[in-house]
């Protein structure tokens, strides 16, 4: 792709604002050139669809699992947890969850309710939902009341922090004994399976949940989400539920061929691995100038606290994201790396943390 | 983009069943290239959209209109019918239009019905539109009845035939009349507009329906549709309506980058042109060779009547598209071509053509 | 109930153009208010509920039937509808069916198209049904296409015809080999199994369609419909669906009493029978007074031709329904028996037709 | 109605559950049997809807008022939300709100969230409602987020306590402030208006909120809701949104006899007033003899704390309803009173009282 300048984005200010700020992974732009004029069928039949399906049922150890792939979060979300849903059910999810919160109502505009359960440091536990299960059917009215009819957990989760694998075993072993299915939200999975503290492969994702989907659009891609079924029939006439929701790509072949990309070469885990270095890089410059951390993360995303007053000069220099109250006086930021965060920029941003 | 290679497609048999079997247009990809590694806000808010906009509103001479992009046909469909009709209504289509008969039931899904009129070449008329509005509000039991709240076409229409000025003109002065929006779904707009037999602007466009979209997808984008809503309050809240319908994507700029070459240097209507051209060649060729035409098509669709024992052999040598039964000995089948369709390939097509 | 007296209706014109202008039979406002102070647990789960049951399942031979109670036919068309078919599907109904036309919406508002096929005299053939389906997975684009997921039929029809066993039998077996569920709307069932015409007992019904419903409405209660699941498990969590759709009466009692007087002596019958013979005479005075009927009906509705200026006159004594257009000069009008009919009434209206 | 023999309830045990464990109050009962054999048209639009439509709103002061009758509560709360709110909206109630708890995603099968807030004794305050609101709009995604877009409340609330006319009064104001609507659920609505503590008027619903409804299925009649549109033109087309629910009664003239026979007379207030009083005597007694309430309410509910081993000797003599787990060794159950509840009834409950 040398061939090719990018407009620099010199005299920006640093962009630590969000991961999906970028295009995708030079290999990947690179490729869609390169295919650009084949003929392919629509719709997801074609070659590089087919070729990517086997690359990521070899990494996730599922041979028999049915791979389809749409184009945003929000979409899969709502798409894969209606598809999973029986009519009368809703599902469970932390009460800081994405499909709780962030997605206009995406899952109720399906006729489904989220139930939204405590969680802690963004992760749902074993125990709240059992719990919730056990006194769901211990209430005489249940009849009147929405079924917990499935799971939906984030990896990593909106705060950035991740399940480990005895926490994701625990959560699949409820599941499983009250039969519900168990779907993980992967919009930033390789920032999980790039952290030092994970210890849950993909592997083990296809083995623990009914049904995850590996990120795209925040890990790499210009766009595209892979959606991962290890047990394919769990999900039947998957492609027509997609295009009821308006959700299958005409020139299907484009997520193919971006997702094959990504799983030749272990491009999805080195990707994940520089950027949440260069995150615990920033974490540990927080820290060590005094700044008080909202959560410990292990992947891309650091949530701290900041004076108010501190806000503005800071804005000048770097773009930063997500904030909420946290008293009077202070704000929680979000600093975010991503596969396109360069060394230069976060040497740069070390320094503005001293500064600030 | 002459320094990126694509693979060739030697050998492969001719493709001339559909119009989204490639990718993008050269220099649309040359441009996602380009910008790839600069940062910008999501969601549509950055300057490629911007851009991209101030565009689209000067070619449509709508300096007002609310732009948005999606990124797929039935999803534009799907989202926007729903945006404009009350909730006790439904949209009147042709029978044969898209949303009635190969959208999965993406409308329905949404709550409404489609109203399914009788067309003539894929085209409803003014009058059949008014005599149904009118025998429903005639009717006793109207409050009873799914109230007709908006009307849909395609322009051109599913079958390739295109609405004339004056046609379209009846269609939205009944519309005004009752009070009902008309949408105007330009999947293929690029080939409406390059047809030698359209007297239809995308200004008038702009004028005579109140909403319409300009396809991408199928006229030389990756993917992405321009929804232009030429009085911005008609739908109110779109952006989080898109999200709720999980149709808003997060890198939005690639919307925008796609769109904005597309208006340059009126790329838009130079696509639809040479592609119709070829379609003209084609269908004159059919007919000089004693075939029978399913519709005389203006545009980039070609549908013609073949004995069914010839349809084996032209397989090996082309793909088509599109059949359905004419009678027990011929099928109805779709020669299409697109901005990607080369001379060459149509002078390969014209010797299959004489010797089918 | 002699001793409550009921308004006299003196006076006012004679009353057929619906089967829902009066109350309900006299023996069940009798036990209502009999029954009216007792205390019962609500929701259907009470013992007048149980009794109807049993009293069901032994008229329609079927000891393992699910019975629930609804109160209307739209809602109970699109409650059951809605329970029967998968996310992604539509119901096949005649396009004169009620779902089809009169239900403003209701099916497409639970996001499932209704598929509407052309019918004879109001009713759908088995060989339609069965071309429809085996088209639809002809068609190579199926899956963009909703798919058929079961089949509405009326008995009696819109139109006031019946299916005969024989076409029930094929209907019944078209969609078991194609695996979908039939769906009988009995609305004004008690008039099909009173007719004289008819060989199609509740135990047919039972046997060869999957789910249908006894109409009360419109045959002899106040309100309700009983829906008759042979093969219980076919709607899973029947009660939650029911109050999900807002259909879920608190004093569930009500329906439950109602339903066991319709089916203590026969009484469901013998109602039908009466109302029929009824219509019968009308129709036959219709026939000797030169009208065109417009169906020939051998049940409680009666459909004919009348000149346009005999419309007026005829108002001022007769309450006539459902009209539409025949030509310019004439409509298609209504008279409808029921339950409450009297034969003083019929011998009147004997007199009108002779006059008009 | 002497003339009717009710079956004696003797020997039973005493029925404290519920609200809608009896019939309707005799009067409705002997009125139901006068007028059964008249014949009227269907679907609200008969002469008794309009006499009780006439004079609930001469007891609202609301001469232009929109009046419909639905059957039910759930069916009432679901349907009118979803007229109410734009698509893209959701509605604001108390965590414990009928909506958000017990009606089996009735809300969110329309395609609604629910946003559950932190509420009081079962009130939401109109502080917390504004903070809401507030921080929605000043949240940089609000756009991501469901946009609150009414709010709901229950007079009297699920837990029997009502709000104060300045507590109704601070609601009503945000929401106009906010311009969203303000809508009173009144499914228990005559035990407000007969308590000792309300200082809530018809008139002052009428006037503070935007859309409420007269409970008659657990306030005297054998079921149906009175829904008052102070501004009618706020939900247009609501009898078709109605039926597109499958809540619009065939025979609706059976609403119109129940709601004029409770607001003649001044009947609606009393029954409330005696069911209140009687539980106001159930209340002392539970505290005379030492039991916690759970709320002190001022309605016909009565909350308190038992201890569990006491549970099923009372079980034996008195059905209680709505219970859920206090801690390890208690429980809270409720006593209802309604319309229906006898003097001696109340006197033997008493005994009990003070013998467990």
């Amino acid at each position: 792709m040398d061939e090719i300048k990018t407009t620099q984005n010199e005299g920006e200010k640093l962009a630590f604002q969000s991961d999906y700020m970028e295009g995708a992974h030079p290999a990947i732009i690179k490729k869609l050139a390169e295919t650009n004029l084949l003929h392919t069928s629509g719709y997801g039949s074609d070659k590089f669809c087919e070729e990517a399906r086997t690359l990521i049922r070899k990494a996730c150890e599922t041979p028999d699992a049915q791979i389809q792939f749409l184009t945003g979060g929000t979409q899969t979300n709502s798409t894969v947890i209606d598809c999973l849903l029986k009519k009368w059910q809703g599902v469970i999810a932390a009460e800081s969850g994405h499909v709780a919160v962030h997605e206009a109502g995406a899952v109720e505009y399906t006729g489904h309710k989220v139930i939204a359960l405590k969680a802690q440091n963004g992760k749902l536990s074993a125990k709240t939902i059992e719990s919730y299960i056990k006194d769901f059917y211990a209430d005489a009215n249940w009849e009147h009341v929405v079924e917990p009819g499935m799971v939906y957990i984030s990896q990593p989760t909106e705060f950035g922090t991740i399940y480990s694998k005895q926490e994701l075993s625990d959560i699949s072993k409820v599941c499983r004994q009250h039969k519900i299915p168990l779907f993980a939200d992967g919009a930033r999975l390789a920032y999980a399976l790039g952290s030092k503290e994970n210890d849950v492969s993909l592997k083990d994702l296809a083995r623990l949940t009914d049904v995850f989907y590996i990120g795209g659009t925040k890990c790499g891609t210009l766009f595209g989400e892979a959606v991962v079924v290890p047990k394919p029939e769990l999900i039947p006439h998957f492609l027509t539920q997609i295009k009821q929701h308006g959700a299958l790509l005409a020139k299907g072949r484009l997520l193919g061929i971006q997702f094959a990309e990504l799983f030749k070469n272990d491009l999805y885990l080195e990707l994940g691995k520089t950027a949440d270095s260069y995150a615990q890089k920033i974490q540990d410059a927080l820290t060590a100038a005094g700044y008080k951390l909202y959560f410990v993360s292990p992947t891309n995303q650091v949530f701290f606290v900041i004076e108010n007053s501190k806000l503005q000069p800071l804005e000048q220099k770097v773009m930063y994201g997500f904030m909420e109250k946290y008293d009077e006086n202070h704000t929680v930021i979000r600093f975010c790396t991503s596969w396109a965060t360069t060394e230069n920029d976060v040497e740069k941003l070390l320094q503005v943390i001293k500064e600030m």
